[in-house]
């Protein structure tokens, strides 16, 4: 693992902070790296967007102040509109599908798109959208070990929603492999088949 | 309410970050101010200092990395070691009495120190020890209103330990008006005095 910047968004009732914690409580509790996290407060009471800051390092981190992420995982369009411009050039956005329409995005940039709102809602839970999220987010990234993200979902949900929350990381986890190895997806080749065809 | 840069440090278990956002949910949620939260991940792992960074302001924090805390709340001899020299010159230190000895404490610090885990004994939970410095910490530096920390205090604790954690709160409460109104604490008066009479 190098040092890693991390933003993660959407909108209030999410799960955006609890992704955040799971994340870093995987890379510090259950992998021996370090980890930071920021929250905003507030937006959950102005109805804005909602955002945590996530810095994980093979080092303790001296500055948590997240500028320029490399990896972004966005859940709503407000909260893409806010803060994908931010993203690094080269870096990763990775978004629910239905929830957010890529556009305009600059630089050189790897999407992954998720369906978690339906995988969850598929598991009889659309509170678990987020623990989908973080089992993609886990597989497409690979900047941390399945095994430590899967403790730190099982010790950061409550104990009666543990079962259904590891089902959604494990769907979330399996999507996300597919897409890993099938990237680009089947539409963007064939936006280049038809580009190279005219 | 100006800008005010808070660090929060004790050892893990101790409630170091439900204090945190504690003060941040009556800050925005309660008051129609604006919080930041930092924390670090990993010390309840490695059984170091554990600390949160707390920005309040009335504006919306646009950098969240807190440099010189203008007040400070310790709950243990460890994290006193690590962080106080931190402190801002004329800022505030809070500390729990029986835990830290405050020693090689530089520049115009105003020092308040509550018995809180007596306190929280009182109560019959000891756990309640972060409540109890949560009140103390609301009388002695007035930055926000008693009842949006007592609203945040009542939405952040699980519902059956409310009831306990609004009293521990109004413990803290009453003892840190009574420092304020007494402050400096006798002793430091007694000190002066046989300086005065050398």
């Amino acid at each position: 693992m190098q040092l890693t910047e991390i933003r993660i968004a959407g909108f209030g009732g999410q799960g955006v902070i609890l992704s955040a914690i799971v994340l870093g409580r995987a890379a510090s509790i259950h992998q021996g790296a370090y980890a930071t996290m920021t929250q905003n407060f507030g937006p959950e009471a102005r109805g804005g967007a909602c955002s945590a800051q996530l810095i994980l390092s093979p080092t303790a981190v001296l500055y948590p102040y997240v500028s320029r992420p490399d990896v972004m995982m966005v859940m709503s369009q407000e909260a893409y509109g806010k803060f994908a411009a931010e993203l690094k050039d080269g870096g990763t956005l990775i978004i629910e599908q239905d929830l957010v329409r890529v556009s305009e995005l600059k630089g050189n940039i790897k999407v992954y798109s998720c369906p978690a709102t339906r995988i969850a809602e598929e598991l009889g839970k659309r509170m678990v959208l987020n623990s989908v999220m973080v089992g993609f987010f886990t597989a497409v990234t690979q900047l941390l070990e399945a095994d430590a993200v899967r403790k730190a979902v099982s010790d950061s949900v409550p104990a009666n929603f543990r079962e259904v929350n590891l089902k959604a990381f494990e769907r979330g986890f399996e999507y996300g492999l597919t897409a890993s190895a099938t990237y680009p997806p089947q539409k963007e080749v064939e936006t280049q088949l038809a580009y190279s065809q005219e």
